[in-house]
């Protein structure tokens, strides 16, 4: 079954799922930027070759929103999602650079059922941003809130 | 001494600063969405009437990225800043709404030199957006690495 024809009783501790991948060109880097986080090693290649990153690289906030991208298209479930009450542990670990294919990953850690609430629960997971070298580029552990399935 | 002009050394424990205000209108509400988070209650004012949230709410993400480009105006160090190793306890708890302004205030909770780089430390702080009645819509704990003052 697809993630996101899912209800909170269709998903089980340890699934894993591939969200799939997304790259960067240097103008959306910038496009961004300009707007949400106009730092020089973001928003200017030039600057950003004499920054402690050496090149132009993605803020951070920009690598997350094309995260969420890939949730909502291969991830989240349409008809059960009822939103997100936060992210834990969000971490940016290595740059994110134009011209660069990154994978997304997420692990189920819990399924948690709501004991005021019988027609919810919430997911507990941990999603994962990797670079064609397997290293890790940025990663969050989050909650969704879904509905249960009323058969169930 | 105004906060983008400070280096670890100028920052202290306890110290508040004001990051000023944001607002959204609805096209840009939806234009974040379109690209990063389209689900019907952040793209569709009329679907959103009958989701969970009863109307148009902005993504978490566009909120963090407004908060981030109030950070880089207002509070991020020009000179001494070295990028942020993550976020913890992001909080969206309370939907942001179109034509609404959101106010930003940083605490600095904690700040550490580092023991093995003379040169630098991290500064522990507690974000908050709150709207016109008080009420917190979004919080997180950042932690940012700063260059100390060569004279410290």
């Amino acid at each position: 079954m697809p993630a996101p024809e899912r209800y909170l009783d269709d998903f089980s501790t340890g699934q894993t799922f591939d969200l799939g991948s997304f790259r960067f060109t240097e103008a959306e880097i910038i496009d961004f930027a300009v707007r949400f986080d106009p730092q020089p090693f973001h928003t200017d290649p030039e600057a950003a070759k004499d920054s402690p990153f050496g090149g132009l690289i993605a803020s951070g906030w920009h690598t997350s929103a094309a995260v969420m991208r890939l949730m909502v298209d291969n991830f989240i479930p349409r008809e059960s999602s009822m939103g997100s009450p936060g992210i834990d542990e969000l971490r940016w670990t290595k740059p994110v650079r134009p011209d660069v294919d990154y994978h997304v990953s997420y692990l189920v850690e819990d399924v948690v059922p709501s004991t005021s609430k019988p027609d919810r629960g919430h997911i507990k997971g941990y999603l994962e941003v990797t670079d064609p070298e397997g290293d890790i580029v940025m990663s969050f552990r989050g909650r969704g809130i879904y509905r249960r399935r009323v058969d169930a």
